[in-house]
């Protein structure tokens, strides 16, 4: 039989969202090795486990209220109400593409604004509460600002507001919600100083961390270009090149600003300033050009370096720097558009309108997103506690939570600082604990 | 040249079946992480090689052999008579695609067989008798199995069996292919008290271990809806929903589950938890609904705690897990779609037929497993022997079988555990050793 | 709106490409696990960083200059002179997918030509030369040789010679510039004594290497399936096969060869087999039979054993196997089109003719290759100064360079053999520096 156009132009998309879908999931295990990389060894696969939640409780979340949240059938230009458990067709999308494709895409979206968060709350935050936020992030707070972002009644889209892939629905709404969360949460013990002085408290494996960089990286080729949400949209090759020299120029100014500023490049930094550069464009990558995009790129390469001191300064502890990637450069880029968009930007002659809609815009989630984690924290804190004791802190997230150590057989990464692990030794076979809870063993 | 219709249907199916293809060969590389992450440090690097021995002489079994019994001209719905080493134009399937490319998708297939069984055999197998097993697996042991499920005229097929991508005939298969091999192999040093109780070996790198996770999440996004061979069949955005679901539900009763079981939610439990979500899901994706997938997905993310227990109790030593994710889980996803296929189930009116079909089907396939293992296990042990000594055990597989430790320049990882690592040093340059064969230099 | 064939078909091809891209960018990722592993802790983020460089400073040399040069217009079949930063239509190349995406693979490819460098280099050279090489070799080192290889007017072009996705031009390229770079800097200390001998220097994390293999395969499916350019050229199934048995037999053979050789299969060898495999095939992968594959890839898997011998008896130091690997499977695998093209291979009944214009394309681009790269890295050395101090060399890169250590809360990683890492603690919280520059705080 043979296909007619329509049935192969959606094949064409469908195939195009389904595989960026896979690529946007796949940034969770970067952000996961990114998190667990920039924090101690202590706490790493306790980190790693917020992930998972992420994608799991999280992800059904979305589907049992966030999308129907997000891309129902609108009110007010505030919030969707149909659609939840994907039940019903939402023929009021429009789609040329399955539901189910384009609930899959959107799925891998709001749980990585949940994960943006995980970073920023690692070291101190209890596993418990930390799953009740993943799941009301997905359900509520993210799908809310995606609402009125993305949905076609939405009232920032109805205002023109320019977010092509979320640097203020996604990375924004991550990032200060990332700052409200840890301002609730209060910093790790021994972060910063009696005068306010911030410390140093180094990432236990950088390789780790920067392999999660080039997975996110990887991934954002399906976040930016997948957008478009059509393989036939011949867009996506601008958008592929900005998001990618967007991505360049913020590694290349990573390195090169923190050489200048401490003598030598920061690799957490050039690390920092890639993916700074990432979140920028992301609100643009449709529509500035290539030339723009390094612009931005480069801006937010030196955003970040700063950033991360402004929140220091706060006494917020951020020990991914998921506020200063996510928060600053997000609304950064969410305001850039304003500037570069080829056809509205105001260095294009298009006026101060989209600049207004987009400054507007990307307050309006940002402010929305705080105060919403804000209420939450506060809520969480006052009734079951968000915070680890100071023993478990200092024993480490993974004892405390888990009963295991992310590394054994490996004396140092568990004895020098993780304190407490039970380890029975048989004669003979001294790497063989009879202690908690592992895999392959029944528990008693 | 304006392309026909069908030229670009071809097209479409063609890209997308190959990537589908990188996505399920990329799991090799999750498989890889997760197993040597739940075992010991001294084995890590033998059992990646073992996952690499699966993705090259595997490879070329399924290449020689593998494929002509699997997809080869029937004979009396048993096996596969043609079409070996690629050679011929297999005109009886019928295909859309390229032969070439329906290939190397089932290929990924066959050698990700292999590598769930070389898990539980993990730190205590040989290295060459591995590879011959590794090597039949993909030419017999799995086509033999595939033949009847997936081959049209395969006799499972004729029955009307329903394995989508593989439950029964790749998880069932390798999962209770790996119990019979450890039941002849024999349980790890010390992992089983004289009255039977088991010890906790834990798992040296725990994050590592989640990273694999991650990648095979990923790549059955491949594995999955890339089982439609064809981008134009607009089910596979539902595979591609059910998947996803069941893996949530997966991980979020892996976590929920321990933590009422135990006190606290169990790592390697909530990954196996997302992996028997995936693996239960495989039979049913395409013909369930997602509320059904989240079901299935969440009784196996139990089931998988409880088959760790069963599988202990049967002095059965499977290190990573796999005969509970992928033997038990497996079963149960295959007979699952017996009550859920949303035309032929039992709870939707189908009646009994499809779900007896179902369990004959997976008990014929995992019976076959089993015996073929068991007598390929049986016949190496009395010829070559199947397991390093018991001092190369105590110093770890990857000295006694390579060389070289997997972890070098860190004292605790090789030192500690692995015993035997000569270590000659040169004056001043302490890191240096003459030792065993490493990359980069020529051998004395 | 009804699409066109056209536009069907252009979309096609632009997801192919785009996805494809996608996956040679991910090569990064297993490139910088692959050096990382492969060579001393103490220098492991070092050399990640360098990567980074490659995919940032390097992929915007791409975009000013290197693309311009490669693909601009011709002059004299040498250089191309037109395109840069992406200014103009490019019309010239007739191109039937956007320009940005096109560019987009390509440029993938320019920065991976550096990155094959940045491992032969590790553990002596400074970063800020460096980065001077990563931008002259995607600006022009690379793109010359590309330009005569794949531009249409390319000199080499015009004379037929097969280099499907570039054995010669971006493996070969890699492979000989690495050991002129060598050649210049110097084994490391210890390397060599003072006979000639080698010492072995152990990689310090196998599995991750390892991991980077498997991450240099998966990219791979993008990379010579990929360089079609076109998801309607069905030809892509059978570049998918050959590359893939290629890379099988390459691994076989290392596991075997070295086996037979040294008597324990060599993990660095089997890692390294595969990708000689994968390197042998690129020329090759869209021309040749399946079997021959095999063959090219077996022979390779051989090759790159030896050829580790050959580079340190040359007192070269190429701590991964860059020169090993690239150069010489690279070369041969130029080599092998002639004799096993299925239309113009010597094998074939095709002559002499093919074989002939290989070898000496091959040979062009690697002289090319190695005198410029020799040039480049002589005149940085006589200025600049290319190589660390001594006692930086001995503290290693991460100090030295970057202020801090690739692994921290793990004093073996960072005590014995990093030396001056200063850490100073807090009361209570042995876990906390106040040392050298990090993420997440303030700088002084």
């Amino acid at each position: 039989m043979t296909p007619t156009p329509e049935q192969l132009a959606m094949g064409i998309d469908t195939i195009w969202v389904l595989m960026a879908a896979a690529l946007v999931f796949f940034m969770e295990a970067g952000f996961a090795a990114l998190e667990a990389g920039f924090i101690r060894a202590k706490n790493s696969i306790n980190i790693i486990m917020k992930v998972f939640m992420d994608c799991t409780v999280g992800m059904l979340g979305y589907w049992a209220v966030g999308f129907g949240v997000m891309y129902g059938l609108d009110k007010a230009g505030i919030i969707g109400v149909s659609d939840f458990f994907l039940q019903g067709e939402a023929e009021h999308l429009g789609l040329k593409i399955p539901l189910y494709a384009y609930w899959l895409f959107q799925a891998a979206f709001a749980v990585a604004v949940a994960t943006i968060v995980s970073g920023a709350v690692a070291e101190r935050m209890k596993f418990g509460p930390y799953i009740v936020f993943s799941f009301l992030a997905t359900a509520i707070i993210y799908p809310l600002a995606g609402h009125w972002v993305w949905n076609a009644n939405g009232w920032l889209a109805k205002l023109g507001m320019v977010d092509y892939a979320g640097s203020a629905a996604v990375h924004a709404v991550g990032g200060w919600a990332s700052l409200a969360a840890i301002l609730v949460l209060g910093p790790r013990m021994g972060k910063f100083n009696a005068d306010g002085s911030p410390n140093v408290i180094p990432g236990h494996n950088l390789p780790l961390a920067a392999l999660g960089a080039f997975m996110l990286w990887f991934g954002w080729f399906g976040f930016n270009p997948g957008s478009s949400l059509s393989g036939l949209d011949m867009n996506i090759a601008r958008v592929a090149v900005t998001t990618n020299l967007a991505a360049a120029a913020g590694g290349t100014m990573g390195a090169i600003y923190t050489m200048f500023k401490w003598g030598k490049p920061d690799p957490s930094m050039v690390i920092n300033g890639c993916l700074a550069g990432l979140v920028a464009i992301t609100a643009g990558c449709g529509s500035v050009s290539p030339v723009a995009a390094a612009i931005i790129g480069a801006i937010a390469g030196v955003l970040v370096v700063e950033a991360v001191g402004w929140v220091d300064h706060l006494r917020a502890d951020d020990p991914v720097g998921a506020v200063a990637v996510h928060g600053f450069c997000g609304t950064f880029g969410v305001i850039a558009v304003g500037f570069f968009h080829t056809e509205r930007g105001l260095f294009y002659g298009g006026g101060m309108e989209l600049l207004g809609v987009q400054t507007l815009g990307v307050l309006a989630v940002s402010l929305f997103a705080f105060a919403s984690t804000y209420l939450v924290f506060a809520l969480l804190k006052a009734t079951v506690g968000i915070r680890v004791s100071p023993e478990e802190e200092i024993d480490g997230m993974d004892l405390a939570e888990h009963g295991i150590a992310a590394y054994s057989d490996v004396p140092n990464f568990t004895g020098a600082h993780a304190g407490g692990l039970p380890v029975g030794s048989l004669p003979g076979f001294p790497e063989i604990s009879a202690g908690p809870a592992q895999l392959s063993s029944s528990k008693p």
